[in-house]
């Protein structure tokens, strides 16, 4: 499938709602993640604009390693599947990333997500839970709230 | 112990150096992370600018909260820990991500450190690990440059 990768745009927001919830946190002056589309080539059957696919990540660092690139969420609609639309997005993260300077691509999946898993190991990836015991952990709103009102 | 917490300066960089290897990718005018450290109070026995520890941070986003801090290492000297400045800078971290409309704390803990996941689940830490099943996934340099390369 042609399809072509690029940078999501705000009047992006309303195609990718079905998807996912965006919001200006992606875009104006203080973005906290980008994000890239995949949409259908403007020749396949007049289908142009039509979004199919997204990856959505930010970047960050790492004591161990340096820059990093944390990927947020990699999504492709399910009639679009098995076409390598998943793995061109990823390949542009990896453009983006590199020429940032970045040396490694973190994210998070879950082990029910058995082929995810396999596709991602397929391209290289570790699972550092499986290799080094490492969990993820998440401290949320009335917790983070609690912990700024901490007066020790 | 009375100690402040403050911005990290890239003039730290050589007191940090002997617990993390920093570099320029933290300052100038484009961080990938931020940093606080904590610094022994003026009035401890003439030791002022002696760093006890550190948080380093960045910001990110979640597709299912929205914004985030992705807290990457927080670290005591030895000799300082059990008073509280561990907690002191998760606090300043907190305050700083909710002015900055954050609405939710990440990191990863390996579970060999049992005493570090105790204290995190008792600040209202959750493991998702634990608790869903999520696995911490690498994408390392020879990988990413692969996936760059990849011509689909």
């Amino acid at each position: 499938m042609e399809c072509i990768v690029r940078p999501a745009q705000s009047a992006d927001c309303d195609h990718l709602m079905g998807m996912i919830l965006l919001s200006a946190d992606g875009f104006g002056g203080d973005p906290f993640y980008q994000c890239l589309v995949a949409e259908l080539a403007p020749e396949q059957e007049g289908k142009q604009g039509h979004l199919i696919g997204y990856a959505l990540f930010f970047f960050g660092y790492s004591v161990n390693t340096g820059r990093i690139v944390y990927l947020e969420n990699l999504y492709v609609v399910s009639e679009s599947r098995g076409q390598g639309i998943g793995k061109k997005l990823m390949s542009e993260v990896a453009k983006l990333a590199l020429a940032r300077g970045c040396v490694e691509m973190k994210f998070t999946v879950a082990e029910w997500n058995v082929r995810a898993l396999a596709w991602y190991r397929q391209l290289g990836a570790q699972d550092k839970t499986e290799a080094g015991g490492w969990h993820c952990v998440e401290l949320g709103g009335e917790a983070l709230q609690r912990l700024a009102g901490d007066r020790r």
